[in-house]
Formats: structure tokens, sequence, C-alpha cells
């Protein structure tokens, strides 16, 4: 007896491709993330997987690459739940903010401890400005989040899977998170038991899902999981890890 | 204190466009109606009606119309409910039937019957045919249904009006439902308290949403509601009573 559990993240979104930081920042998909996630549907019906239930968060990018991916599965029809803490990592003042001009700015070693360090985040938002989420009414009953490192995701994002997506495992369901790069490397870092450290150097390829095995304590049956495209995922990944270069 | 409700008819389908009975047969918008589907969201927009939940049927024309219209509302991330009790009524045998043909093969007193009357029922389709859902896993805990008159319709629909909508209703929130030609009929039968004579004659036109204020009593406030694209409906309605000419 063992649970299933896919992860899928989106696809290419407008600022993925301008290469801008965009954490809660509600941007769309761009034509290939579209594609993207139109295949990430064909990759489960190839697979034979089909989800009972589909949990995303509150972003545009997400719960659009959950809509094509499960409609091109035909598994459009399934319960959906929504929540603010599977969103991507709030990236606080550097939110808009070229990747490319904010490495040149604040030099190497400051842009990768705010891209991937585990308990460092960038500055904080300003309330009320440009790209802050202060006042979104769909944060209403959320705190006020004005920065986060990928520690602070883990503590929002787990009670979440503890009292939602656990429940559907534990009743037989194949549950699909479509969610984000650093809300998915959250849920990846708890499910393998992967050191603070460790985590820096794990990317999660957009729109390829990624199928875990969990036995009866919820552990991951191989771990890492597996890539529905494994090759793709390999070439994905390592692209991703060259961001702002 | 007023409770809002929106319905919303599925922009047209791949074969509302060929003309043919559909019914529960899962068919996609075509480029019209995901036209018409996102010009629906935009019609909230202007009208300020901003959705808090949104319940669909089972069928993919219904569910991308509310994902088309909610992200073009900037709406996409309310929380989902899908019942194949807001479903199309089933067409029996006539699914997959062309209008037209039918129209000249039963002959028009028998055609308008079909259509139209409130109690007579298509005939039964075929379990295991083409056309029939007997096997579809989304309807695992459904009833099987092999044809339906609109009576069926509102008696299958009811139940979840009052266990789902209604305490939706009753807590506030405004509520989108996107469904079907019949179901919404039937649901505007119940709330307008239109005979079952008289509700031959209502048509209600794709992609435009129409809103109802109810009052304490979920009686509406002003009977027959009011589309937010008044002459749009009309031609629309004018258009739908039409087909099969």
């Amino acid at each position: 007896m063992t649970y299933t559990l896919v992860l899928l993240r989106h696809g290419e979104s407008e600022w993925n491709a301008k290469n801008l930081f965009t954490g809660w920042v509600d941007v769309a998909l761009s034509e290939k993330g579209t594609e993207e996630a139109k295949r990430g549907g064909q990759l489960l019906t190839e697979a034979g997987v089909s989800p009972d239930v589909v949990h995303t968060s509150l972003l545009r990018r997400a719960i659009t690459t959950a809509n094509l991916a499960l409609d091109a599965a035909d598994r459009h029809w399934i319960p959906v739940k929504r929540s603010w803490r599977l969103n991507e990592r709030h990236y606080g003042a550097l939110q808009g903010k070229n990747k490319k001009q904010t490495l040149e700015e604040f030099g190497e070693e400051q842009f990768m401890l705010w891209r991937r360090s585990y308990d460092v985040p960038p500055p904080e938002i300003e309330l009320g400005s440009e790209f802050s989420q202060d006042a979104d009414p769909r944060y209403a009953d959320a705190p006020v989040v004005r920065t986060e490192c990928l520690k602070d995701v883990l503590e929002r994002a787990l009670p979440y899977w503890e009292s939602e997506v656990v429940p559907d495992l534990k009743a037989g369901k194949t549950v699909l998170v479509a969610a984000h790069g650093n809300s998915l490397r959250a849920l990846v870092k708890h499910l393998d038991g992967i050191s603070d450290e460790d985590i820096a150097g794990l990317n999660i390829p957009t729109g390829i899902p990624l199928l875990y095995e969990l036995d009866e304590n919820l552990v991951p049956v191989t771990k890492g999981g597996r890539y529905l495209d494994p090759e793709a995922a390999a070439e994905a990944a390592a692209a991703v890890a060259n961001q702002g270069r």
C-alpha cells in the first residue's frame, strides 16, 4: 500500500521569460508556459497517472497550469483546493526587479545568498508599493507577508501539507500539487529529508510532473521521486541553475 | 440585506457550432466560446461584481468558461465546487445527433417536445454506446443517467442548490454558478417561480452573466434578474430560439 503524490511546477511565466523576480506578483503564463502545462497533462496521461484532487496556490501561473494540465489529462472535473500556503516564496523588495541587474548591483555572493540560502530573506517590501500584495483581497485571511526565505516557506507550507494534503493521500487519492519552484522545494525538502545546506542545490524544472510513491509513514519509496520525463527534467534543472547569468 | 447570485452559461462549444445535441458529451469550447468566456469575465469586472466562490458542472465547457471568466475578472483564485447535479440535461439517444437532421427525421412536433417540453425526455441512450457516460469515472458517485427532461434536471439540481449554493449565499458570498442552458433554466424556473408551461419560452444566452439580487427568502428582488449586457442577451436569446431551423 503506497500513496501517490504528483508535484507540478508551473510552466514559464511572463516574468520568468523577462528574468524578473516574481514571488507573489500575479503574472500570467507565457506562450511557452502554456504549452508546458498542456505537455504536463499529456505526460500524466501517458504515465497512467490520474489525479483525484488538485491543490494549488493562489497565483495565476500555478492555477492556469493546473487547469491546462488537468484538461489535457481529461481530469479537469476533479475537486480543487487552494491556499496561499502553496504560494511561491515572497521575494520581498526584490519583487519586480531584474535578476541580472540585481546580480550586478549586489554582487554574486549577496545574490546567491538571497536566491539559495535557507534562512536569509531579501529585504522587506514596502507596504502599499507597486509589487506588494498587502491590500490584495485574496490574502484577507493570511498574515501580511513582506519577505520570505525558504525556511519561512517551509514553515507556512507544512501546516497545509499536514491538514489538507495528507488527509487526501491517506484517503487513497492521487494528489496533484500545482505550485512553485520554492514551495515545491520546501515540500521536497520535507519529504526527502534534505538538509538545510543540500537544498540549495535542488532545482525543480517547470511543467514536468514529479511523481512520488509514499509509504505508510509518508516516506518516499524512492528518494527524490521520479520525473515523468526524466531527460527533459535534467536539462531543465540545469537551465534553472544558470538563471541570472 | 440581499444575496448576490451570478449565473453564467458556458460559451459556444464545438458541438454548438456544429448544431449537434451535446448533453453530457464532454466537448470543448469553440474559439468563439473561448472569447465569450473571457468577455463574461470582463463584464463582471465592469459591473463591479466579484465572485467569492464558483460552482460548476463536471463538464469541460462550463469548467473552462468559469476558468477563463474568473481569470479575466482577476478572481481565478476563489474556491471552486463542482457537481454533476449542475450538468447540462442528458439528451439520451439524441446525444451526438444533428439538430437539423433530427428535426427533419422526427418532425417539428416531436422535435419541439423533446427540446422544450417540461416532462417528456428523449429516448434512453444505449449503455456502453459511444456517447453514453455510464462508464465515466467522474460519475462514479452519481446514479446512471440515460435521458432527462427538464423536470428531471430540476429535481437533481435542487438538492445541490439547497445544500451547497444556498449556504454560500447565506454566508454573504457572491456566488457564481457556471453551468448550462438547461441546468440554468431549471434554477431560474425555481427562483422566479416560472410555470411548467412558461419555462418553454425561456432561453439563456451563452457567456453573458445574469445577475440576481435575492431577498432574505431567496426570492429575486427583480424577477428574471439582470443581464450584464442586456442588448447582447436579447439578441443571443433570439438566436438560441431559432436553433435547428
